[in-house]
């Protein structure tokens, strides 16, 4: 991943034009100086609010609970075709609990009566279905793909959209 | 990313044992019988209930909100330093408008007063921030590492939870 001063310096001029008090004093902010310094890497912009964490960190704890509710959506849709009862099963407890936290989840599915032994197997195969996918079916080069498609397109329409309505007031 | 066949031959067993009406009729379904096929690239598991879309693009969507408030921290971190004015005008901007929505936010920051050119600029700049940040700083290698890390922990740490719990109730 190219994150280099050198690259940085290659960078198209992203500028931030800042109204000062007067027209005069406006002062002019260019990409170079949104860069913070990042002592074991490179220069990088600096990203506020993390805390000990990183914003990798926080994308990743999320992306962590997404592959918690891609398991229960496999292991539902076969249930659904070889065991009608623990479908069932694994439903109502999906509409009692939310999934938007995989762990706590998980956590309430393996207490979720533990003393009956025979429906325990499947809810251990949950947790391993999270892992197999996320480690072998998930595409990650194609989510890093999709999400700068995702950035260029709306910002393309955003600018555009920009400027037909200033264009349009301009008009009036 | 290696996702064929092969692989999925050579994958631990991971069984689900599903309890059939009688404990005769239990039946043990493997990893294998969880993969769904493909026709383009190889042998996966089948994920239900994306529609049209995939996995991969949900998660480049919620990507794509959170970067939007990775470069809104950015440009604040930085207006906060330079121009208190422009800062000021975007807490209060950030206080009134959810980033749970990420292209919502900025196309309700662009048209935000679009008649005072002066301060465009840093609007615009901040869909420019989340474009360079999501292209150049983000580091994708470590989001994946540390999302196998989490799945990994989460998963060591809800087994030993569950073999405890059902070891002391066997005691009692």
């Amino acid at each position: 991943m190219e994150c280099c001063l050198a690259s940085l310096l290659r960078a198209p001029s992203l500028s931030i034009v800042l109204p000062g008090k007067s027209s005069r004093r406006s002062s002019s902010l260019h990409l170079r100086q949104l860069v913070g310094f990042h002592p074991s890497r490179c220069q990088k912009m600096f990203v506020p609010g993390f805390g000990e964490a990183s914003p990798e960190a926080k994308a990743a704890a999320n992306l962590h609970h997404f592959f918690t509710f891609v398991a229960i959506k496999i292991v539902l849709s076969q249930l659904q075709s070889y065991n009608r009862e623990a479908y069932e099963e694994l439903m109502e407890f999906v509409s009692r609990n939310s999934l938007n936290d995989g762990d706590q989840f998980c956590r309430r599915l393996m207490r979720e009566s533990p003393r009956h032994k025979g429906t325990i197997s499947w809810k251990i195969s949950t947790i391993q279905v999270r892992s197999a996918y996320s480690k072998r079916d998930f595409e990650w080069d194609n989510l890093q793909m999709l999400a700068h498609k995702m950035v260029d397109e709306s910002n393309t329409r955003l600018m555009r959209d920009y400027v037909k309505e200033t264009s349009h007031i301009e008009d009036n």
